[in-house]
C-alpha cells in the first residue's frame, strides 16, 4: 500500500477499508491521554521547585489571585454567552433539520465540548504559569539553566494539554458519532466542536488582550511617562494587574488561540478526508489525527532536550528543541504518510512545504522584529526626530511586512496545490486533490504546535519571573539572569505570532473548501461540481467588500476597547497618587486590588461588542443575500456571498493581523534597541520617542492583532455550523 | 423612444441606430471645448484682480518658482517614463496582435493623449492656482466675497479644464477611430486613453503626494517643535516648501487624480454601453459623455451662483453652489436618459442612487472629520494622555470609519444593480443589465465632479493666500478672514477625498466589467456568456490574496519616501539655522530656494519605485498566472487571476484609503478642536499629543490615502490594456 503510483493506488482501492480504522483512532486516544500524563508531571515538576522568599510570594501571589479572579469572571461570562448559543444551534438544527434528529443533538453536543475543552486549555495553563513565574524566579538565583527549565516545562503543560486535548475532542467525538463505520459522514457532524473552541478562543482572547494591554498602556503611562518611575516599580498601583495581564492574555488567550487553530484545522482536515474515501479510506479522514499525535511525542521530546549553560544564550538552547522537534516531526509525518495516505510521496511533499512554510514564518518575523535588522533600526532612527516620525516609519513599516509573509504562503499554497494536483489521485477532480495537498501542507506546518506553544507561554512566566525579582528588590547579577530570560521570552512570544497567523493563512483555505464541501452536501451536488465563488458577480462582490469592512471594524472595536480600559486604569493610578502621598514616597503600599478589578470589568465590558460582530456577521450576511437570485445554474447567493465575506475577510484578516504583529513588535524591540545605548539611551528625547512607539504597539501586537487570529478562524466554523441557514 | 416597457422597447429595436450619434458628439465636443472658453475666461478674471503689495508678491514669486520648477522636472520625469511605456504599448501591440496593424498604433496614440491631457489638466490647474493665491490674499484685504470668489473661481479652471479635456481626449479618439461606423468596436480601443490618464495621475499625486507632506512634516517638526516657532513664519526655511507643496500635491496632483477618474469611467462606460447596443444602439455608448457634458454645465452655473456676505460663513454659500449645482445634474441626467437611453426610468433611479451617494459620503466624512462630532472628540480626548493615546485613538477610528461607506457603497452598487436588472432591457444577460445599472450610477455620482474639483483647488488656494498673508504681516482683521477660508478650504479638500474615494468604489465595477469584457472579446466568447472570477479556486485566491498585498506595499513606500524626504528636510533647516544665527532673530533671510530644491529631489526620486511597483504587479501576475491550467471549461487562468487581483485589490484599497484619508483628516481637527481650548487649548501638553497625531496624519491623508485612489484606478485602466497578454 506505499506505492505513490497511480495505477497500483487503483489496484488497491478495493483494500483500501483494510486500514484499520479503529486501531487508529485507540492510538491517537493513547496518545492524548499519555501527553496529558506527561503534561501533569510536567505540572507536578514544576509545583515541586522551591517558591522562593516570602516576599517573592507575596507578590506572586498577588499574580495568582487577580489573573484567577479575571479568569472566573470571563469564564462566566463565555459561559453565558455559550449556553445561549448552545440553545440557539438546538433550536436551529431540530427546526430547520427536522429529517436529522440527531443532528440537531450531535451539533450541540460538539459545540458544548469544544467550549468546554477550551475553558479547560486556557485554565489548566495558565494554572501553571501562574505558579511556575515564581519557581522561575526562584530558580534564577542559583542557575540560568535551572529557571529555562522550569519556565519551558510551564509553558510545555499548556502546550501539550491544548493539543492533547483537541486530539481527544475531536477523536472522542469521532468515534462515539459511529466514525469508524461511517467516516464519510461523521466528520462534518463534528465541525460544531471547532466553532465551540473558536468561540470561547474568541472572548479569552479578546477578554484577556484588552486587559493585558489595558493595565500595560495604563501601568506605563501614568508610571513610566508621568510620575518617572520605572517598569514593574512596586510603588505603580497597576503593576501586579500588568503583571496578571501577561497570564490573562499571552497565556490563557494564545492557549485557547491555538486550540481553537488544532481542532478547526484538524475537523477541516477530516472534511478534506472524507471526499477523498474512494483513495484513502479512512485513512485519509485519520491521518491529521495520526500526524497531530505524533508531532505531539516529538514536541515532547524536544521539550525535554532543552538544556543552557550559564553563559549561554539562552535562545539557542530554545531553537535546538525546536529543531530536534522538528525533525522529529518530520520523521513522524513521513511514517504516518506511509502508514494512512499509501506512502503518496507528493503528499508527504505537502507536509515538507508546511514545515519550511513555518521556518520561513519564523524568520521573516524575527527579520521584521529585531534590532539587527533594517526594519527597527529604522524605527529607531525615527525616534531621533521625535514621536510622529517614530509612528509614521513604524507604521509604514509595518504596512511592509506582508509583503513577505504573502509571497512565503502565496508559494506554499501554490506549491502544496500542485503537489496535491500531482499525486495521482484516481476519481478525484483536480481541485479536490490540490485542496488536500494544501491540507497535507497544514498539517505539516502544525506539527511543532506543541512546541511552538511551549515556547509560547515561556515568554510571560520569565516576563512574570523578571517582575517578582524586579520587585522583590533582587542583586543584579539575579536581575541580569531574569532579563535575559525575559528577553528570549519577547523573541518567542513574537515568533509564536507570526506562526499563528502563517498556519491560519495556510489553513484558511482548508476550512473554506469544508465549508463549500458542505454545503454541497446539503444541496445533494456532486463532491466534484464546480461551485464558483464568482466576485465579478455584484452581490458576492459586495459580500467580500463586507467580510473585508468587518475586519477593520471588529480591530477599531478591539483597540478602542484598550484605550477606554486604559484610561480608566490611569484615572485610577492618579487617584491613588493624588490621595496617598506615602505611596511614591515608598512609606505605604498602593492598592494593587482595586486596580486589578477595574481593569476586569473594563475588559469583559469590552470584549461583548466586538465578540457578538464577529458571531452575527456572516450569519446576517448569509441570511440577507439567500434573498438575492443566483447566478444561472449556480449555488445559493446566500451561500456564495458568505463564503466571499468569508475568503476576503481572512485575506483581510491576515495583512492587517500581520501589520499590527510585527509593526508592534517593531516598534517595542527599536524601544529596546535604544535602550541598548543607541542614539542616546535611556533618558534621551529619542527614548521618550521610542516609547510612545512601544505603547501604540501595544494593542496592535497583544489586543487586535492576536484577537484577528481568532476571528477569521471563528468566522470559517460558523460559517461551517450555519451553512444549512444559507441554502 | 421613451418608454421603460420592454415589449415597446423591443418594438423600437430596430429604429435604435437613428440616434443621431454624429449630433450628439458633436454637442459633447461642443460643451467641452466652450467649458474650455469658459475656464480660460475664469483665468483671466483671476489674473485680472489685483496682485497686492510688492511684499506679497516676493512671496507669491517665491511659491510661483518652486511650484514650476517641481512640475518641470516632475512632468519631465513622467514624460520620460511615458515615452517608454508607449513604445513598449506599441511593439507589444505589434508583436501581439499582428492581424490588427491599426491597433498598436491607436492604443499608442490614445495612451499619449491620455498621458498629455492629464498633464495639461495638472500644469494649467496649477499655473491659475499659483496666481489665484496672491490675487485672494490680496482681495482678502478688502472683502471676504471677492476673496471667495477669488479662489473659487480660480478652482473652477481646474474644475472645467480636467473634465472638459477629459470629455474632449474620449470624445475626439472617439471619432477620429470611426466610432460612428463602428460603435461597438471602438470603446475598447480607446482604453490606452484612461490608462495614460492614470499613469500620469499615479505619478503627479505621488510625487506631489510625497513633496507636499515631506515640506509639511519636515516644517514643522524642525519650526512648531523644535524651534517654537509658528507655522508659516518666515524665519523657517522650509516654509515656502511647505506651501510649494499646497499646489503640487493638493492641486495638481488631485487635478491629475480626477482627470484620469473621468477618463477611465467614460471609457470604461462605454464599454459596457456597446454591450447593450442592441437595445440602445449608439446612445448606450454616448451616454456617459452626453450626461458628463449636461454635468459640466450644471458646474459652471453653480460656480457662478456662489456668493457669501461679510459675516456670513462661506462653508454655506459653496454649499449652495453645490446644491443648486446637484439640482441642475440631475435634470440634465434625466434630459440624457430620455434622449439617449429611451427615457429608462430604472436607468434615471440608478443615476439618482449615485447623486444620493455622493452626498452621503460627503455627510459621512464630514461626521468623521469634523470637531462638532463623537470621533475627533474622541481623539482629543486621547489626546489627554499623550501622544500615544492620541495615536491609538486615532487609528480606531480610521478603522472604525470604514464601516458607513462600505454599507453607502454595497447599498448603492446593489440597488444600481437591480434598478438595471429591472430595467427591462430584453436580449441582455441579467448580469450585463445590472453592471450596466451600476455603471449609470457611477455617472450620476461623477455629475458634480467639476464643482467638487473646483471645491477642492479652492483649498490650496485659501491656504496659500492665508501663508501669504501670515508671512507678510498683515492685520488680525485680515489674517482671521484667511484663517475662515483656510477652515472652509480644509473642509473642503476631506470631503473631495471622500468623494474621489466613493467614486472609486462605485466606478470599480464599471472598470472590472469592461475588463471582463474585453478578454470575451479577445477571447471571441458570447458577451453574455459566464465568466467566474472563482477565487474558491487556488491560483485565483492566491492572485486575490497578492492583489490586497500590492496595496500595503504600496502605500509603505509612499508613507516611506514622505519620511524620507521630511529627514532631508529637516537636517537642511538645522544647518541653516545653526550657520546663520541671524535667521531665528529676524536680522537674515533664510535660504527657501536650497529647501524647495531638497524637497523636489528627494520626492521625484521616491516616486520612481511605488509608481512602477503599481504599473509591473498586475502584469506580473498576469504573466505567471497564464502558465497555470484554467478551471474545466472556464476561462484562462491568467485573466482570471488579473481579475481577482484587481477585485480584492481594489477592496483593500479602499479600506485602507478610507482609514489613511479619515483619520489623518480626524487627527487634523482634533488639534484644531484643542486649538479652539480645547483641555488646555494651544500650549497645553494635550496640544502638544495633537501636533504629533496631526503629523502622523500628514502623510496618511495627504499622500498614501491619496495615491490609493490612483492606484486602484492605474490597476484598473492597466489591466485593460494588457489583457491581451494574460489570454
Amino acid at each position: 500500500m506505499q506505492s505513490p503510483n497511480p495505477a497500483i493506488a487503483l489496484l488497491l482501492q478495493t483494500g483500501v477499508a483494510s486500514v484499520d480504522g479503529q486501531m487508529y483512532l485507540l492510538a491517537v486516544l493513547g496518545i492524548s491521554i499519555l501527553s496529558l500524563v506527561v503534561a501533569a508531571g510536567l505540572a507536578r515538576y514544576v509545583i515541586a521547585q522551591d517558591a522562593g522568599t516570602s516576599e517573592m510570594q507575596k507578590i506572586s501571589n498577588a499574580i495568582k489571585q487577580g489573573a484567577e479572579a479575571f479568569m472566573r469572571r470571563q469564564n462566566k461570562t463565555i459561559l453565558a454567552l455559550s449556553v445561549v448559543l448552545a440553545v440557539v444551534i438546538y433550536i436551529g438544527y431540530t427546526v430547520g433539520k427536522p429529517d436529522q434528529p440527531e443532528l440537531a443533538f450531535r451539533m450541540t453536543l460538539s459545540f458544548v465540548l469544544g467550549a468546554i475543552c477550551s475553558t479547560l486549555a486556557g485554565v489548566s495553563g495558565m494554572w501553571v504559569s501562574i505558579r511556575s513565574n515564581i519557581r522561575t524566579a526562584s530558580a534564577a538565583r542559583t542557575s540560568l539553566n535551572g529557571a529555562l527549565q522550569i519556565a519551558l516545562r510551564g509553558g510545555a503543560v499548556t502546550g501539550l494539554s491544548v493539543v492533547a486535548l483537541s486530539l481527544l475532542g475531536v477523536g472522542c467525538l469521532f468515534w462515539f458519532f459511529g466514525g469508524l463505520e461511517h467516516p464519510q459522514d461523521v466528520p462534518t457532524q463534528i465541525v460544531a466542536f471547532g466553532f465551540g473552541a473558536s468561540f470561547v478562543a474568541l472572548f479569552a482572547q479578546l477578554g484577556g488582550g484588552i486587559y493585558t494591554k489595558a493595565a500595560d498602556v495604563g501601568a506605563d503611562l501614568v508610571g513610566k511617562v508621568e510620575a518617572g518611575i520605572p517598569e514593574d516599580d512596586p510603588r505603580n498601583p497597576a503593576v501586579i494587574a500588568d503583571l496578571v495581564g501577561d497570564n490573562v492574555g499571552d497565556c490563557a488567550g494564545r492557549g485557547a488561540d491555538l486550540f481553537e487553530s488544532t481542532a478547526a484545522e484538524n475537523v477541516g482536515a477530516m472534511i478534506l478526508g472524507a471526499g477523498l474515501y474512494s483513495v484513502f479510506g479512512i485513512g485519509g479522514i485519520l491521518f491529521p489525527l495520526v500526524a497531530r499525535a505524533f508531532g505531539i511525542i516529538a514536541s515532547t521530546i524536544g521539550i525535554f532536550v532543552v538544556k543552557t549553560k550559564e553563559d549561554a544564550d539562552p535562545m539557542e538552547a530554545l531553537n535546538r528543541g525546536y529543531y530536534v522537534t522538528t525533525v522529529l516531526a518530520l520523521i513522524g509525518f513521513y511514517v504516518a504518510v506511509k502508514l494512512l495516505l499509501q506512502g503518496n510521496m507528493m503528499l508527504f511533499g505537502a507536509g515538507v512545504v508546511g514545515i519550511v512554510t513555518s521556518f520561513a514564518f519564523v524568520y521573516i518575523t524575527q527579520y521584521y522584529t529585531e534590532y539587527k535588522y533594517r526594519p527597527v533600526k529604522m524605527i529607531a532612527e525615527g525616534c531621533v526626530t521625535g514621536p510622529a516620525t517614530t509612528i509614521i516609519a513604524g507604521f509604514a513599516i509595518g504596512l511592509e511586512c506582508v509583503a513577505a509573509p504573502v509571497l512565503v504562503i502565496s508559494a506554499a499554497i501554490m506549491t502544496s496545490y500542485f503537489l496535491g494536483v500531482n499525486a495521482g489521485l484516481v476519481g478525484v477532480s483536480e481541485q479536490a486533490a490540490g485542496l488536500y495537498g494544501t491540507a497535507i501542507a497544514t498539517m505539516g506546518m502544525l506539527s511543532t504546535a506543541a512546541y511552538i506553544l511551549a515556547m509560547d507561554t515561556f515568554g510571560p512566566i520569565t516576563d512574570n519571573a523578571g517582575g517578582i525579582i524586579e520587585m522583590s528588590k533582587q542583586p543584579k547579577a539575579i536581575r541580569d539572569r531574569t532579563d535575559r530570560l525575559d528577553s528570549v521570552g519577547n523573541t518567542t512570544k513574537a515568533l509564536t505570532k507570526g506562526y499563528a497567523i502563517g498556519s491560519a493563512a495556510l489553513a484558511a483555505f482548508l476550512l473554506f473548501s469544508a465549508y463549500i464541501d458542505e454545503v454541497k452536501a446539503l444541496l445533494k451536488m456532486d463532491h466534484n461540481a464546480p461551485f464558483p465563488i464568482d466576485i465579478g458577480h455584484v452581490p458576492v462582490f459586495t459580500g467580500a467588500l463586507l467580510g473585508a469592512m468587518l475586519v477593520f471594524l471588529f480591530s477599531s472595536f478591539a483597540i478602542k476597547a484598550v484605550g477606554r480600559a486604559a484610561q480608566t486604569v490611569i484615572q485610577e493610578v492618579r487617584r491613588q497618587f493624588k490621595e496617598n502621598p506615602g505611596i511614591m514616597k515608598g512609606t505605604s503600599d498602593p492598592d494593587y486590588g482595586t486596580c486589578v478589578d477595574i481593569v476586569t470589568i473594563s475588559a469583559l465590558k469590552a470584549m461583548v461588542v466586538p465578540g457578538l460582530l464577529a458571531v452575527a456577521s456572516p450569519v446576517a450576511v448569509g441570511l440577507i443575500f439567500r434573498n438575492f437570485e443566483s447566478a444561472p445554474g449556480g449555488p445559493p447567493m446566500g451561500a456564495v456571498a458568505v463564503a466571499a465575506f468569508l475568503m476576503v475577510g481572512t485575506i483581510t484578516g491576515i495583512l492587517l493581523a500581520t501589520l499590527m504583529n510585527n509593526g508592534g513588535g517593531a516598534w517595542d524591540n527599536a524601544k529596546k534597541y535604544i535602550e541598548t545605548g543607541a542614539y542616546g539611551g535611556k533618558g534621551s528625547d529619542a527614548h521618550t520617542a521610542s516609547v510612545v512607539g512601544d505603547t501604540v504597539g501595544d494593542p496592535f501586537k497583544d489586543t487586535a492583532g492576536p484577537s484577528l487570529h481568532v476571528l477569521i478562524k471563528l468566522l470559517a466554523t460558523i460559517t461551517l455550523v450555519a451553512a444549512p441557514l444559507f441554502v
